[in-house]
């Protein structure tokens, strides 16, 4: 049961959030979850097919538009749908709102990437037939997406009609009501093509104002006897009608292959002929095979098992899944908000990908993570210019929310304003570094990466007094916007500008030609790394002295407490039931913040002072963000509370099975999966990365039996068992590593597990 | 010369200009200085005619709309267009843009109430004549806007045609390309109605939303012989054709008469022939008389003379004319931003009245301004609304814009955000306490205005080590939004919060039964009035121990400096040349904040404290505001600072004269004519109005012989003459009354004019 993930529901709210549940994705292509031959009347469906990156710009309005407001956003595009087959046995249209059914079950099957349906239905006219419907989204061509259809009659039918449609006129989901997604702009592509060959159909879309392309090729597999097939190309959409006659078992084979301008280039119809050449001879069955072999070699890094809870079992497992099937794997995209599973922030990157599901990745993966970092490089022109644009002369500022890279916030407050976001980057870059110790990757993308950060915080802080304070930035907690002073920001800053400092000594010791030509082509003077080195070591990181805790900013102790016991459970969100003024004027935090950064830079304060920071923020925040409760597990694992570690974690890992944010249907929170993966490895295993290497201090939750996971870690994989009365270190690949094991090194030598 | 502002530009930049300069008004109906026959293809015009508060309302779009932002704005309409009037002479059609100007003169006479337009004018064939537009909008009717035209042949004319119009289809005025003026839906109204009747035309028309109706009564008078007349109903227009024969002299006379459903409530077509029944009989030449008897009786009260300064004269004299043509007379309108004079800021009325333009009616005509107050009692309950949906439990929060209450401002950061504006409101309320002693209207509206406003402030702060402390406003400066403890709104919040306690003590005493009453319709107990005493007694006013200066706020002074010094002229003002956060980031302010409190509320800080925190401000402040002058000039009188207080009082005098802020022509900046008045009465003559009484404390500007004004205090009617080496006062009308001048008590009795 922990590779699956089962449904069955019928009502509108569940098969929408299923949608987004079993949807299917390969970090280029995501499939939602919808019904082949769709709901019944009335029903809302998100009926959605993505692909990453492929976006168009929409206008943002304001009721006041000010200075450097980002006129335009990006927005993710639900492309051509390739979803349809309608079935119809004896003429009457199969559905499962018709008619009885005897027997209906959904399947996610994570360890063999596909979904499926099993049908046993009953039409209203008496006829019986079971169905089954596969789908998988190919990892070894990422442009194909098929669906199997099997047709197995029970009781006596003549003939079975199987109509299969690309449809090219489609639109995004708008919701009135729900400020998340109702955006507007719904219909953002044209259908620019539709054709028939010989042997496949194609439908080309392009959008309104970036004019990316996307093509549907699509051609249909039969098994079956005695049947006429009839085709037709109408004006936005393809057509394809088979008829069965007799009683007869059939199997339907639907291929979808998805080409687009950003990886295709200009001529995307061709592309797909291409990948049509090498798809043809295929069968489903093939694929199926293809696919798991993939799944094999990826969980053989990536599975985590645990011992003792089936449920979080399966919920770990769906996570890591979910992260496989929304990162992208080409430097054109990053990872959605929401992957690939829904149009929720409109397929926005954020600092989701570098603090919540990047370092699963890193971990286990590292090339994915590269090339999520190489993304981030490839739109570092914008970061230059967005940093023009907001006034600074020199650096990058990264941009909150983006798809290739302009700004695409609508409310700086809570985006542009969250400057941490660069600083955000620049530390994973480092913790790749720490992890691959990759020269080449710091000589051709972090040290300018690095230095351009670097530079965006001299320019934005100033010294006073001899401290280097960051004024009117916005943290991660977003109840309390445009502070002075965010502790998380100027500590990841801190962070950002010595390491800036220190790779500009080390390139100067080790790379002075590459140093030379970066800084020359950067401009980068001696004084400014001096100014980096100086504004980092002075960096204010407020603290009150009476609490022995870190300030969340200079005034959020100062500020009126929030009654959250007396706040009635319907009022949150408050983000939706407040206006941000009177949020703004408490302490409350809609998510970790400071919490955070003791875990990303826990060697900025002695423990003392975090526990009572963990003791005190805790009773300020309200878990409004996806974003925190797997940061409260990690830190309460770090402090010893270990059945608050166990709690928090249960909320982060069901989320999303368990739709406790009420928005599953718009798409998965996929920061939220990696804090899932954080959760257990950095925190109940107390993984840490640092310079002086990596360390582990596992603590088992009293309710497991048994945690095993394994890690990439500079050229090794390693493999960590935790039980209750012993941690094992197994090397599998690799040469010889000394490990910090609860303080204490340890030396592993490759396949001679070590016992502690 | 001072009594009259005279133009003659003919390019489309003045024309647009003197649209604003030209307006006429009279607090109910106000219509720019178009010509009558428009301008010549191409140019742009913003040909407008307002009725105060009369509006509609469009909704706000949002990139990220969040919880209470307004979802819709109230918008003033631009409404049924009455100006219309084409001449042709011998069928050639009269234009100042065809043929040739010999002569062209535009006048307002701002002593007798009417504008004028003088034209030699010859055709493209060679027709010479004279043309005389006088146009006037009634004091006596308010209803009434009327144009007189006489027409003098110069060389032979065999005919003359005169087509007069009246027409509904009307929108308001949009550029794409200003931010200020592009918020859209222009097109606000509908034509419900036109039709002819035989002495006159009625055009009414109906707002989208508001459903608020407007009619047009349009008819004609013409002295002239030999002449056909034809007219017709169009289907948004009505049209009169006159045609005179023969070469004569011909006075032609457009009386338009305006009703709404505000004032005149369903049926405003008939309200509009009632008013005509009284007008009917009435001349150009009778209007004229009205008019200049209404003038004589204001100027009379509100004139101010200075001697050896001719282009100031004209100044203050203007700006003291348009706050009259622009100040709403009825409990329904108040003053807008732009006053009656162009479309600017939506028609919203702000802060400006209370703080800039109030207090010149108050003490010149203290009927107005006792009226502004009503209309601000008229939307308490939108108040209390507002402040509900912001979270607070009691008290009312005043919108920031409004017309008739809704909060109209789309960015909270520099508009809800200015919570000060219900302490400014409360400060007014006392101010006119202060100066009539009106018992009826403390008990009656000033007690329930205090005591709601108290009540927001003691639920928008919170105590913190004793001290009362207000977090997360805007101040006046949006230059430096959404701060801690702004000295300006804590000050005032405690001016509040203290006066409330007081007039609730002075009730129990003197009214017990009308506070009884009032306490128990709004549930005031006896503990908040404590907690109004309390928190305005404690109240935090952020000071700066080590330069002696009030602090703007809690963290600006810690903030990094704007180098204004090296910033280039063309990058002012710097709110449409930079991000808010930038702009946010640093010590910079668009306008007098702490200043302007040290204006209102003197007594809170010493002498050394006012003048350090001046000479400080003045560093930061770049004036991008127009409310900003005025108050340094006052404050520099305070100071002794004659030749700043006379600089910065001319940059506030001819701010709208000279175009200085490049954006008359979307209307005059009222509050900044207020602040002219200001800067002279409580400037130079230094007037202070406290509980101890009225004090001046006269400077004469060095370039000014002498400077002399009236005032309306308690009953009595004053007037101040202040020469180079001597101040007389003198009390016009009124009992006994002892002021204070430069500190000294003096006592004046009715008509003896005492020398100091």
């Amino acid at each position: 049961m922990t590779w699956k993930l089962t449904k069955s529901e019928t009502d509108n709210d569940n098969l929408l959030i299923n949608e987004s549940l079993l949807s299917l994705g390969n970090g280029y292509l995501g499939v939602r979850g919808n019904f082949e031959e769709g709901y019944k009347e009335g029903f809302k469906s998100i009926r959605g097919t993505y692909i990453n990156a492929f976006h168009d710009e929409v206008e943002i309005s304001y009721g006041e538009k000010l200075f450097a407001f980002p006129e335009k956003q990006q927005k993710l595009v639900n492309v051509i749908d390739g979803q349809t087959v309608e079935i119809y046995i004896d003429d009457e249209r199969f559905s499962l709102f018709e008619g009885e059914i005897i027997h209906f079950k959904r399947n996610l099957h994570m360890d063999a990437g596909f979904s499926e349906r099993i049908v046993h239905w009953k039409s209203p006219k008496g006829k019986e037939v079971n169905l089954y419907f596969k789908r998988i989204v190919s990892f070894a061509t990422k442009e194909l997406f098929a669906i199997d259809i099997k047709i197995e009659p029970i009781t006596l039918v003549h003939h079975v009609r199987i109509v299969s449609n690309v449809n090219g006129d489609v639109s995004n989901f708008v919701d009135k009501s729900d400020p998340r997604v109702a955006s507007g702009h719904a219909k953002r592509l044209h259908v620019t093509e539709v054709r028939q060959e010989e042997a496949y159909s194609i439908v080309k879309d392009k959008t309104f104002a970036t004019n990316l392309e996307v093509a549907c090729l699509s051609f249909s597999k039969v098994i079956a006897e005695n049947y006429q097939y009839d085709r037709k190309a109408l004006d936005s959409s393809t057509s394809e009608v088979y008829l069965f006659e007799g009683n007869q078992t059939i199997q339907f084979t639907k291929f979808n292959i998805y080409t687009d301008t950003l990886r295709h280039g200009d001529d995307v119809a061709e592309k797909a002929v291409d990948v049509y050449q090498h798809t043809k001879e295929k069968s489903f069955a093939n694929l199926l095979v293809e696919q798991k072999g993939y799944l094999d070699q990826f969980w053989n890094k990536s599975d985590v098992k645990i011992g003792g809870a089936e449920e979080l079992q399966q919920s770990i497992r769906f996570s890591i899944y979910q992260l496989l099937q929304s990162a992208g794997k080409e430097r054109v995209s990053n990872i959605a908000a929401k992957g690939l599973s829904g149009e929720g922030y409109e397929g926005h990157y954020f600092w989701d990908t570098e603090i919540y599901m990047l370092p699963v990745f890193l971990m286990t993966h590292p090339e994915i993570a590269k090339n999520l970092l190489l993304q981030r490089y490839s739109i570092l022109d914008s970061a230059r210019a967005r940093a023009r644009e907001m006034g600074h002369k020199k650096g990058a500022l990264f941009p909150w929310r983006t798809i290739t890279g302009p700004e695409s916030s609508a409310f700086f407050p809570a985006g542009t304003a969250q400057y941490h976001i660069s600083a955000d980057i620049a530390y994973s870059y480092i913790q790749y570094y720490l992890v691959t110790k990759d020269e080449d990757f710091l000589k051709d993308y972090m040290a300018e990466v690095l230095f351009e950060t670097a530079r965006l915080w001299v320019d934005t802080g100033h010294m006073l007094n001899g401290q280097f304070r960051i004024d009117n930035v916005t943290g991660p907690d977003e109840y309390t916007c445009i502070v002075n002073n965010n502790y998380y920001t100027n500590a990841m800053a801190k962070h950002n500008l010595l390491w800036a400092a220190k790779m500009h000594r080390l390139l100067k010791e080790t790379n002075n030609d590459v140093l030379t030509e970066l800084v020359e082509r950067l401009g980068v003077t001696e004084e400014e790394v001096d100014e980096w080195q100086a504004a980092g070591e002075n960096m204010y990181l407020p603290y009150d002295e009476g609490q022995k805790i870190s300030a969340q900013d200079d005034s959020f102790l100062s500020k009126a407490r929030w009654d959250l016991e007396n706040t009635p459970k319907e009022k949150f969100p408050l983000l939706l039931n407040y206006h941000p003024l009177t949020l703004y004027r408490y302490q409350v935090s809609k998510q970790a913040d400071t919490v955070l950064s003791h875990f990303l830079l826990e060697d900025e304060q002695d423990l003392e002072t975090i526990k009572n920071s963990y003791d005190y923020y805790e009773k300020v925040t309200t878990h409004d963000s996806s974003l925190s409760y797997c940061v409260f597990s990690i830190m309460a694992s770090r402090l010893g509370y270990k059945e608050k570690a166990y709690r928090y974690f249960n909320e982060t890992s069901r989320l999303d099975l368990d739709n406790t944010h009420g928005n599953t249907k718009d798409g998965l929170h996929l920061a939220n999966m990696g804090g899932t993966w954080l959760a257990i490895v950095f925190g109940f295993a107390g993984l840490r990365l640092k310079e002086s290497g990596l360390s582990l201090s596992p603590t088992l939750p009293e309710e497991w039996t048994s945690l095993q996971f394994q890690l990439q870690y500079q050229n090794r994989f390693l493999r960590a068992n935790i039980e209750k009365d012993a941690v094992t270190y197994l090397i599998l690949d690799g040469e010889d590593l000394t490990i910090t094991h609860k303080g204490r090194d340890i030396s592993l030598v490759k396949g001679k597990e070590v016992r502690v």
